[in-house]
């Protein structure tokens, strides 16, 4: 069954923001999951690096850009339906999330509530400051 | 640094639906990626099966309602910013994505083009009837 492919993610989807998974290359750890817009597409594909949009600031957010955290992007794939992203990456310094962990997706859901999982590799308050 | 955990994904966020990946647990591939809002999040949490929230027929959709290929949930993680889940699932039938392909991200963008990748496990002709 012969396909034509589509020419990439739809941005004109979901109010021109689109959610982008970021995994590790290497163990498949899934690190972390915010938003793009075309333009940090762009900007990713084009660097080589993950470029978000963050939805809080409302600008182009360069990834490691205060921690220097930066994400080395090694492929891009997106999903059938053209409004989700995925990109396999290394990520420099070991950890994804702002609060010094490896992923992002550190709380558990069990029984007997939230657990902690995954220990800190960095501290903030020595990568951010104090702010 | 003691740290009191939340209580679960904050589904006030995003117009009360959050974005789920659901991840291999033993391969740790990305499936795909859906929305939950917090029926669908305690119906998974319930029957220990993926139960997302379909935008486009609004109501909720038990993955593999009509195709038999439900996602046997092992964990729930969810983020930081509790506005994103992690299912790292089972996939019976092997495939996760309607069109047959074990994992819905099998467009895989190049410099020449989006390039299709992974094969077709199913036919979904065969699975879904014609329709």
């Amino acid at each position: 069954m012969a396909e034509t492919p589509p020419t990439g993610p739809d941005f004109s989807k979901g109010d021109g923001l689109l959610p982008a998974i970021a995994q590790d290359m290497t163990t498949g750890e899934v690190l972390m999951l915010a938003y793009m817009n075309q333009e940090s597409y762009q900007e990713t594909l084009q660097t080589k690096r993950a470029v978000y949009y963050s939805r809080s600031r409302q600008r182009l957010w360069r990834k490691g850009e205060e921690s220097g955290h930066v994400q080395e992007v090694a492929a891009v794939f997106y999903d059938c339906d053209c409004d989700a992203i995925l990109l396999k990456v290394n990520q420099v310094g070991q950890a994804a999330c702002h609060t010094g962990r490896r992923s992002c997706f550190f709380h558990e859901v069990t029984p007997d509530g939230t657990r902690v999982v995954g220990p800190q590799i960095f501290d903030p308050r020595e990568v951010y400051g104090s702010h």
